[in-house]
């Protein structure tokens, strides 16, 4: 039952104007289903409370200190049990904890429910795979932009430069998108990594800029399944990070063929997906 | 309606053995209220969507981007407009915008709420403010730990010793529980900020140690006003980290006394609030 908390892949480095393939580790993020067990003994039923993105590890603990954060539980005889089971759809395997609760410990569904979005056609909700996400979501075919080693590398100076708040606070995530040249077409911060892809996004739209097929999107933080997500319905090819990206991330942008490049700095990146839209320069030293 | 990006807070920075009270700018936080207004002419609602937390600023094209992402528009028509506008509570003066939907536009809010966890007390829905998180959420009077700054300047390098996955990978989160002395009691980490908290609180609920009143909680990420609220639940009066706090996470602290320090590092750190807790060693040199 225990799933790996890192995973292998395979990656290019690119460094002193050199791709060179190797195989670098990731931070596995994978779904977690919660489950609740409660109720007397003639009442008592399992009802699912949450899924929610995780590495796996300390799953047990993670449940219960969302437990004890939600106020679901509050001392130690509220739990009976806590135990890795079979989740309601088999994909689950492992990757869901059931809870069962003391009798007299009560529990209302409705109240506590983390309801999570339910998009009609993609999400983390139900039935969770990648497979499942890129089946129901329209990947418009499309080469995207075309990019040099050299602008890749500064595209991380040219976000900083415009962070205006970071600057002064240290405090906020950024996103830019960029064309194939490198200059900067929009950029926003936000405390919220997801607000500032999304205000991007927004100020791309607003002023009749969509689909994004030819540009780039650059990010600060890491990179999440769920941001691979957003950024394939902006129709964007090729995305990357001053950070690193997850195992799910790295897997979907591998089926969607979008470009995903991690630790992107002034001297090197890493090639999670998609080289063929990386132009490598020749060394000239 | 335009609110300010950073707020001036009052704080004491420690650096080379001595507290220096200063003025310090700190991203804003604040919660956003989306409201949806669709239909036909005869059949026209307005209906809120969801409440989002997000530094104020570029707020029409969060908003944008985030019906985007959720594919809820499309295509540019499907905005008559967007603007700001007083909210279904006066508390969210200047954090309400409301999005004019197309009445060819198709809009159906119970396939697309995003639905938040609803708490019994406390939680970012509704009337949010941080006076009616504390009037409802049960602080624990109480006065916590005291501890030195040479032990404060300790914690990162004892936090990142013990996280093997981030080594590895470079994409994780951290949190750690320390005694008084600086002992690591508890660490756990994961892709996600909250997971890693809620794992920790987790290890140490199971084994029997709760509440946390004793200790102290160190994060990797950034402070936001949802881990402070989490933070408050497990009793701990004493949280620090390695990166920034929100005006919020600020305003809570305060309004809680619990203590909350930024930016440590092996050589620095800032006191938001709660100096009471903290003991400066006199300088020797």
């Amino acid at each position: 039952m225990t799933k790996a908390s890192v995973s292998s892949f395979r990656v290019i480095k690119n460094s002193r104007q050199k791709n060179q393939q190797t195989n670098d580790l990731v931070a596995v993020e994978e779904p977690l289903e919660i489950i609740i067990d409660h109720g007397s003994k003639d009442t008592r039923v399992s009802e699912r409370l949450a899924i929610t993105m995780r590495t796996p590890g300390d799953d047990l603990e993670l449940v219960t200190g969302f437990l004890v954060a939600e106020q679901i539980i509050k001392n130690r005889d509220d739990v009976v049990s806590i135990r890795h089971c079979q989740g309601l759809d088999q994909e689950f395997l492992g990757n869901t904890v059931k809870v069962h609760l003391h009798p007299n410990t009560p529990f209302d569904l409705e109240q506590n429910l983390r309801h999570f979005y339910i998009n009609s056609s993609c999400g983390v909700c139900g039935k969770i795979s990648v497979e499942s996400v890129m089946g129901s979501c329209q990947v418009q075919p499309g080469s995207g932009p075309f990019i040099s080693s050299k602008v890749i590398k500064s595209l991380p100076a040219a976000l900083i430069e415009n962070q205006l708040v970071f600057n002064r606070t240290g405090g906020l995530h950024a996103a830019g998108i960029f064309d194939q040249e490198g200059s900067a077409l929009w950029w926003r911060e936000d405390v919220g990594r997801h607000n500032a892809v999304d205000k991007v996004f927004g100020a791309a739209f607003l002023s009749n800029n969509w689909p994004l097929d030819e540009y780039v999107l650059l990010v600060s933080g890491r990179i999440s399944y769920e941001l691979v997500q957003k950024t394939l319905r902006s129709g964007i090819r090729f995305m990357a990070s001053i950070g690193a990206p997850s195992s799910l991330a790295v897997d979907l942008a591998k089926k969607a063929d979008i470009t995903l490049l991690g630790f992107v700095s002034e001297h090197r990146f890493n090639i999670y997906h998609g080289s063929h839209r990386v132009k490598v320069e020749v060394s000239t030293s």
